[in-house]
């Protein structure tokens, strides 16, 4: 039997990377899509290929520019919020960012005949972003339904109610290179370690740490 | 009171032109949303950027490239479809194009704190699309409600559930500049007056001015 093909969309972080290694032992054959959206660095992109590489991967670029302004994940000029004083949605929420990422990849999956597209998201631990919520996925499957040829590719977020502290755990177990992950919005040298997403990376690591 | 925003996704083609009039007698300030995603030719790109430019209308292009194969109407070396030859969903399809499209509309209209994204899809004279039809913008409408910090953008598909000679009907009755829409897959000097858009943009033209 050939094996059964999915897209996942990886960012080079560890949500994601943990993801590609579930839907790899899960038995498919991934093909990883990566965005270049002028993320104010390109520290996550150079992690991304370097997991797809090691694993021998299909690994695909797509770029993209979005005018409009409004999200400090894009805006190297506007200040990124401390996860501590941090109220409501945070300004690195970018409009339907998961929306434009997902439609790439139904286009990728049906166009591949991919039967599966493997998104990270994350609604325990997360920044409080409408893309990342369950009810968002459940919606996105159901146009997906009448939105192709067959309607029959479906949106498989594994991590979707793990803790970060879970999601580490299952990173690990699955052999996923945790190691290479970047997820520091800031993208220095090092990880800033105050920024929402170290925080949150941060926060797991040490729960995972204090009971494995 | 300040006039409500409204994204319309323009192509230059007959329907989309026809939309954003529409949007524009219903008193909505538009932006329009242009995608040059490689299609086979520049001639609609022309044709949205001068009737955009008439109006006074703020014109954004989104550039696209979809590295996967497939679609006659991205690959120049694939014949296009004769309608009267076509069964089942022509080869000019390009697999979630719309999705992609409403996305990033989706991301400019949250952005810009626009309330619609207006798109001239039609599910009568058409060529069989699944991203053209009723349910699909039904879906996508409860998409956006989960997708958004407000979920309260509306998709205004006005064309829907028109034939091309309504169609043509109400883009004259709003004085839209039809002449200077393209419609035609090829792109040559002159439309081939072959391909399935040609014809259906024919027929329309052609019942219309039969009934006038």
């Amino acid at each position: 039997m050939t094996k059964k093909k999915a897209i996942v969309l990886l960012s080079g972080g560890l949500d994601s990377t943990t993801t590609l290694f579930y839907a790899i032992e899960r038995g498919f054959d991934c093909c990883a899509l990566v965005f270049d959206y002028g993320q104010r660095h390109r520290k996550e992109l150079k992690s991304a290929a370097a997991i797809a590489k090691d694993k021998n991967i299909p690994f695909t670029i797509i770029k993209i520019k979005l005018p409009w302004k409004g999200s400090s994940l894009l805006e190297k000029e506007m200040p990124l919020p401390v996860r501590k004083k941090m109220k409501g949605i945070p300004s690195t929420y970018v409009p339907a960012r998961n929306t434009i990422f997902i439609s790439f990849a139904l286009s990728y999956a049906e166009a591949v005949g991919a039967g599966a597209i493997f998104i990270g998201a994350n609604a325990v631990d997360f920044s409080g972003y409408p893309d990342c919520r369950p009810a968002y996925y459940q919606a996105f499957q159901k146009l997906i339904e009448k939105a192709t040829k067959k309607g029959d590719i479906m949106i498989i977020a594994p991590l979707l109610n793990m803790t970060k502290k879970q999601i580490i755990k299952l990173g690990m177990e699955l052999g996923a290179p945790l190691h290479k992950t970047w997820s520091c919005y800031a993208g220095g040298k090092m990880p800033c370690g105050v920024c929402d997403s170290c925080q949150l990376r941060e926060r797991g690591f040490s729960l995972y740490n204090k009971v494995k």
